[in-house]
């Protein structure tokens, strides 16, 4: 059984969704318990709360021997403002511990890697809970609580290690100390809601910061804003553009993305949690 | 005299727009030329031609002695993708030429900046042709290059060098190929069309990565999209947050941006052409 804790180090969600992926847990995994700390419902104009309010109960949960892993409930942006005060914070307890989440998550999940504390997993989050889709996205990591692999990224071969993130994220990431070394990864990216253009723009800066990586796999681009003229690039074709501008070998798609088949991918060379 | 040469690295301008800057020369800079190379119409897709097309087109009037300045027609996106082999291109001719743009326009100028190559020149661009307002944001380019400084950016003091850059721009160009090193320089950064969230998000980018700089100033932050909740801070609010979390100094605000009162900033220290 895994003891989850729920918190919002970005943006926060309604009692709705919270309650809705407590009845799946409930009613799907009762192997499971799944804890929402009050801080996930609080509001700081952008935020769940000021940066301090969602800091503390980030490190609260990590910190704290009763859970097994800290289950981000959403994305948004403002995890960035919180992360590097975050794991100077964490203890032993911290780094037992297995961290969900994706998109603004990232920034979380790449200081967590870089500072080697507990297991950082790319997964879709509670936020999700509220229709049949989201939460065949979240059963994947409750499964993968259970120890079914079932769920993970289906590229991943247990040999290389990876990563996943959000474009824009994992740019804004780089040359930061929020950044992990990357050399000899597989990183996959995925972006929704960017311009074409801003695409093209990311991949520039990526693959000109990235150390030497395994490769780079390209997640889903979806909602595209319309444009007053067509790009002339697709998504896959800016992706190849760039690595072999750059020399990164590219190795194709990736199943993550801010879609409902949104896979898992632990970030390193992770094996699920013994079903226990 | 300057004898000025337009091409677009980015995205195109219509005739109708070269015709009105030639109209303004003509009748009010007659100590003036300005030439339209024919790539200012082209079209591939989102850019003014194919990469190389504008980079021919570039590289030919740099490298030209025929002309004085090379005053890029439109920012958009795209220069990026010919930076690095227009500079490595350029020869004798190109280190003696003044450049001017902005926005965009801003790969070029740390492309040029970084490598030594003659004078980049944060200014207006001749897309603007076509109203009053942005014809005096023109004007103020023309006189710099007839000897009047009265269109330099007010807090330029001579004395500490300057850039002027776009936000995300220069965020995309930390730590690529093409940044310049901009220790002990004062940065001003503007954006347009993008929200609060994502500022925010960009200023934790580049004061993470720019080196030990004079200061940083904030030029104007406009057509910020309506989102569906106030982010809580203003520009410069965040400007001042995330300087102070840096130990970046931050220095006010400056007049750049996409307004017709952009106003001019050389790069390093410069004084105006002489009027001869």
């Amino acid at each position: 059984m895994t003891r989850i804790a729920v918190c919002a180090p970005a943006t926060a969600i309604t009692r709705e969704q919270a309650e809705a992926a407590q009845q799946l847990v409930a009613d799907e995994f009762p192997e499971h318990s799944i804890f929402f700390h009050e801080q996930c419902f609080s509001s700081a104009g952008h935020f769940a709360g000021p940066d301090i309010e969602r800091l503390e109960a980030l490190v609260e949960l990590a910190n704290n021997p009763a859970y097994d892993a800290v289950w981000f409930a959403k994305g948004g942006y403002g995890s960035n403002r919180i992360a590097e005060a975050a794991v100077a914070r964490m203890n032993t307890a911290a780094r037992a511990k297995t961290y969900v989440g994706f998109s603004d998550m990232g920034y979380l999940l790449a200081a967590l890697y870089r500072n080697g504390i507990g297991q950082p997993v790319h997964g879709s989050m509670p936020v999700s809970a509220r229709s049949e889709r989201g939460r065949e996205a979240l059963r994947r990591v409750l499964r993968w609580f259970s120890g079914d692999a079932s769920g993970l990224e289906p590229s991943l071969d247990g040999k290389t290690p990876a990563v996943a993130f959000n474009l824009i994220t994992l740019a804004m990431i780089a040359n930061t100390p929020l950044m992990p070394d990357l050399s000899g990864h597989v990183v996959m990216v995925e972006e929704v809601s960017e311009d074409m253009y801003s695409v093209d723009r990311l991949f520039f800066h990526l693959v000109n910061v990235l150390p030497r990586v395994a490769g780079l796999r390209l997640g889903s681009v979806t909602d595209v804003p319309e444009n007053d003229r067509e790009f002339g690039q697709d998504a896959e074709q800016i992706a190849k553009f760039w690595c072999a501008r750059a020399g990164i070998p590219y190795l194709g798609r990736a199943e993550v993305g801010h879609t409902a088949e949104n896979r898992i991918v632990p970030f390193g060379l992770a094996s699920p949690p013994s079903a226990g």
